[in-house]
């Protein structure tokens, strides 16, 4: 294993002092980045440190997201709060190797979009592990550290998942964490997370990936004529399929009834295409649901 | 019929001869509005007339989009171009009565998302009206005369769907027209239009608003946590009925097809959320399109 260690950032003077104070990040894309560069924003006595390959690495040195990094797990031993920001699978992974690398007891969470499989993967660690699953509401067209920025969560809802009753004091400090970076932290079920999100976003995503596969096929000819609506209905569609495997996989019983629900309306849709009621429905259905969803927005 | 005629704005100064004297615009909303406000601003030294209900001619009047208004067709009589700017069937009912306001030559076109049937509607008429479909691609996240605006077609195909060997000249002044107008006029069968658009706009149309009744009939209490993703993916579904129940009507049979397409890749997607290839090839597909998409814009 090569020392691949990088040179250490002098913390930056000024701010309260941390929630934690040694914070590792593992896996610095937009979501893990964001992290490193709020974190170190916002308490600058505490200390950063990441896992990722090199070259994303040396993306966060040059940005001062970081103040130590390696691409090998070793570095974290001596972590309060580790973060888990690989796609889910490779979190659940992480995790459970977790105790190879840390002896000190951790407060442990993740960022994935399905909650329910790394929370049952939690239950049998060791107990100086406490993990808490995890979920800031955030994104941004592209993704990847470069599309890193501090103010990702800055109002942004931050769901976390406690499974045990034993989970009080890491809860607390963990929403503690994400309110220092501009989130407004909730507690969910990781059952009723997963119910939802299949909704509100694992179903637009599908939808737009779906949307723009199937026009591409059929009607390529026509894109140089397409307006802002498709280019707007189908922005999703350039998500890259490695995030996404990981959040089908370990949702898929919740993303099937959501996909259910699509394909009855398109159904509906499509055999009614001539029948003015049934038009005026379903889009006056979605005028109220989408003006509801714009409520205290823009 | 109550006189509702409107005081004539007169014509402001500058610019070339106006490829049509006397326009008249059957309809203000987002895009026939538009077409005022830019053919006005292009073309002093012609006049615009326009029918509509009052307040929306009112509203027209205060930004100096139209010289003559009334909402009874009698103003039209004296029109060298007449643009058909309602929804599609009314379009169509309107172009079947023109003979009844309008004695000498006219040149008609429309604005609708469907061409197939106002075209067919079309070749009953008599001689003196000589209509060529139309359909600029251009639209706004709101609709109505309020979101009208002079530079809606700069840079925006136009397609026009001339039906008889006898349109040359009236074809060739159209195409000036949109130029004019800042737009890229293109030839195109009525029957091609009809199913590249029922892809490329029709179908994003009826998947937003369907996405958004569906999320909203399961998961309104989520819709709070909504991120970027749902509003982008959704934003069509603002879209009124009104405008749709004829669009959907007149293209019923290639939205079935188009929807199709969708429903079948939707229901591949559902049957393999755990198989990381069927994941990664439409994604990767939608990769493609999407960046195929974005070509030349942004």
């Amino acid at each position: 294993m090569p020392d691949v260690r990088l040179p250490m950032v002098q913390p930056r003077a000024g701010g309260g002092p941390p929630v934690f104070e040694k914070v590792a990040v593992v896996g610095l894309g937009l979501i893990g980045g964001s992290i490193a560069l709020a974190a170190r924003q916002v308490w600058p006595a505490g200390l950063v440190i990441a896992v990722d390959n090199k070259d994303v690495l040396e993306q966060a040195m040059v940005r001062h997201a970081i103040d130590v990094a390696a691409d090998e797990p070793y570095v974290i031993s001596d972590a309060d709060l580790v973060i888990l920001a690989a796609p889910v699978r490779q979190n659940i992974q992480f995790l459970q190797q977790l105790h190879e690398h840390i002896e000190k007891p951790v407060v442990v969470t993740d960022v994935g979009s399905t909650k329910r499989a790394i929370v049952a993967s939690a239950r049998a660690l060791p107990p100086h592990i406490r993990f808490i699953g995890g979920h800031p509401m955030a994104g941004a067209a592209r993704g990847g550290f470069a599309a890193a920025r501090p103010d990702l969560f800055q109002g942004r809802p931050w769901i976390f998942t406690p499974h045990t009753d034993a989970s009080g004091e890491a809860l607390e400090k963990l929403m503690a964490f994400a309110s220092g970076l501009g989130a407004m932290p909730k507690r969910m079920d990781a059952e009723r997370h997963d119910a939802l999100l299949a909704f509100t976003s694992h179903l637009p995503q599908l939808t737009a990936s779906a949307l723009m596969a199937s026009i591409g096929a059929e009607a390529a000819e026509a894109l140089p004529l397409a307006g802002r609506g498709l280019l707007d209905t189908t922005r999703l569609a350039a998500s890259p399929a490695g995030i996404w495997q990981d959040i089908t996989a370990t949702n898929a019983d919740r993303i099937r009834i959501a996909l259910d629900a699509l394909i009855a309306r398109l159904t509906e849709l499509r055999d009614h295409l001539d029948d003015a009621e049934t038009i005026e429905r379903i889009f006056d259905e979605a005028n109220r649901w989408r003006e509801r969803l714009m409520e205290g927005r823009e």
